[in-house]
């Protein structure tokens, strides 16, 4: 066979010292500032080769299995882009209702197969604790791209990077979160990620939808300055950082309650005008109408850059995984 | 990090003078004579590349967004083929109703994030107007791959190349579109393009199924000698090009009308015995059955080679929008 | 244009003499023992390679299009991974609910447009017969990745490698089916697979879920040992190989009757105790409960190998079919 075989030896190359050479990526609470700082590092100079030159080939043959149960496509083409700019290969598992997995397949088998064709392994699942079943099982890393109401890590590296992108630094800056603090998985997990730091954060949201009791407590446990509110022209002012997230009228038992609070949490060129000229507004997007498309050019939107960068850290953690980082 | 950061500089290596250079797709009507020499100078280029070594470079590390609101086996593939044999890698998202964009979000929301990921975006749509909409809003080249009953660009585009490169030129050629002229796409923009040569056109339809008046108009404002007929062996002995399109039985309100004339749009080896002996058959496809199977025996039927032009043609625009043409 | 036009001549480089130069695989039936020792040959040479660098060039800028009518993740991500590791690319079409396939376009004319955008068609289609009728129409080769109650040959290439890979030969061995024995597919192409060794089988099945005759004939004719089974427990201690498929509730008739003889075909640890020491169990995957997740652990499960035999096999394959091997 034509085949060459000189002795490349991939794995002697690979930096496997890294802190997250084949490790998994599940939760939030595995990163410490230490870790961040090194995937923040690994980010920016993603961003720069793409921005110079558009790809690079530090994960040329290397295979990535997208295994999405639920769909997303902001979140699945992100990591598709991720590992073809850093030249290696996607195989795009979207339709699981087609596939052996609605046949009654478990997920450890489905996991287990996948790793004999894939060199790691992203995950979305609708069930809480799956993304650590899968990993429980794989001998290959896998990453945790979004486990029903549980975590959802590489959206919040993604939402904490862009705020030292944007800004310059975390520690000392005042950061509001705005809208569902009850059941906005990103909020809760950039919470966590921002408790590591000299913060001090603003909780904006209907008193049905405020952030869960045992969340106030870690943060009152970390000692950081914090305050609750109901409106988010209160603090507009006095934020470095505005995270929009939607309240949803579904939420509401009372049609009526919604109705007479939903204008508190949406986003105007108007409401901007008090915020500080060196401040930024973050969503994790898709919006539906929390932020008005005037704000869009705003310079302080930051929420496409946001998903740029949401790239950027996708790639640096699969280098960093593969050993390539 | 062990990456290569030579500075190649990819935008100074670009050909950024070829009149296409990070340009939107979006209507034939954005097409001259010196533009479509161009193009079809490249997709010759292209189709000699691919015959003779299957693939380039010319678009490693680039990405595709390969976007599709509504299925397109062909285009699809055509598209994603185009970009995978210059190098460079495609995200497809194909099950729309599966993603984000069925929770509401707005087009320019999701174009204005793909093209974070991605380096141009193709897009397939329902609505008329929208891959404008779309390019309004994306700062990366957007190229239209049907928006609804407005344009299909390339689909005209392949099958104008088809003509050239089958027949040796345009000027001077009888072309004859055949079937439903009223709602065909392809016709209309095919005509259009058509219209800027030295051509006689030949409209074969029912009378329900005409040409517009206002493409009629286009046609006689261009001083183009024309002529319109309900059945095509009225015209097939004289015609260089015989261009099917579909008839539908939907389309007519009294069936038995349907049953009277659906005959006289039907290719048949009997009818081809009265044509020319250089002249060629084409079709968008998919085909029902406007023209039988024994046909494509026949070395004039020119529509799988069509197939393969329309990947010449694309991979033509994908190199020249992003400067490697 | 910028393009590389030096004349590779990837033609004449091609081993054009390997007996599987652009041909179709439709069938086990197209396979002696010399061209199962060529490929098994190829495909250790493709394990070797992925465990030692991951991936190779060999098939760089050539495009397989996955054409897959049913759904079939295993197969379809195997087949994607296997071209993938070759360095060339896939346009995968799975949502063929959506494509023009399901606007009545044939499956003859759907085969002759993607093999203008492709260099090879990897087929699934749940009709019998369709593979040949898709080989037949196109001009670029077809492989069979399923049809229908028909064959699956890639699937019995992979059970018999990984019977090769694990004991080191097939000649002498004694190799038990268990489970759904009449209408299985994989079943019945490895059974004639092993017909052309020297080997004895076991047919272990429920009395309505026996062999066909006709393949009880041909082992016949060959002059093979064979004997036949109700309960696995019978033959366990005396097998090299445990190949193990689903027994259906839907099979039978009288469910009293699925009742009383399901728990003859579950392999569990305590069956295995009575097994040999070197012997193997293998499944086609995916399982529900015919063997149990304790077995996982003992070494002599081979299942999940057997699916990395599977990338193995289609990577040898396609190699050899495109003239790279």
């Amino acid at each position: 066979m034509a085949m060459v075989r000189a002795p490349i030896f991939a794995q002697l190359m690979a930096n496997t010292n890294n802190g997250f050479y084949q490790q998994d990526i599940i939760s939030v609470r595995q990163f410490d500032r230490v870790k961040l700082d090194y995937i923040f590092g690994v980010a920016e100079e993603m961003r720069h080769m793409v921005q110079q030159i558009g790809s690079a080939d530090l994960l040329r043959g290397r295979v990535l299995a997208n295994l999405f149960y639920e769909p997303s496509t902001r979140t699945s083409s992100s990591f598709m882009a991720a590992m073809q700019r850093l030249g290696g290969s996607v195989i795009p598992i979207n339709e699981v209702r087609y596939s052996s997995v609605t046949k009654g397949e478990s997920l450890p088998d489905t996991v287990r197969t996948l790793e004999c064709y894939a060199d790691i392994i992203v995950l979305r699942h609708p069930e809480v604790g799956s993304a650590q079943i899968a990993a429980d099982y794989a001998s290959k890393p896998v990453i945790n791209a979004g486990d029903g109401t549980g975590e959802h890590p590489t959206q919040a590296l993604l939402d904490l990077f862009t705020i030292q992108e944007e800004i310059g630094r975390i520690d000392g800056l005042k950061v509001a979160m705005v809208g569902d603090l009850k059941y906005g998985r990103t909020v809760h997990s950039l919470t966590r990620l921002l408790s590591l730091f000299d913060v001090a954060l603003v909780f904006v949201s209907p008193e049905v939808l405020r952030l869960p009791r045992e969340l106030v407590d870690e943060v009152k446990a970390k000692g950081l300055p914090f305050s609750e509110h109901e409106d988010v022209a209160e603090v507009v002012a006095d934020v470095d950082v505005l995270y929009v997230t939607r309240v949803q009228r579904e939420r509401f038992e009372d049609e009526s309650l919604y109705e007479k609070v939903k204008d508190c949490y949406v986003i105007t060129p108007e409401l901007l005008k008090r915020a500080k000229e060196r401040m930024i507004v973050m969503h994790p997007l898709p919006r539906v109408n929390e932020i008005s498309y005037e704000v869009d050019r705003d310079p302080r939107a930051a929420y496409f850059r946001q998903m740029a960068n949401g790239m950027y850290i996708r790639m640096a953690l699969l280098a960093a995984v593969l050993g390539r980082a």
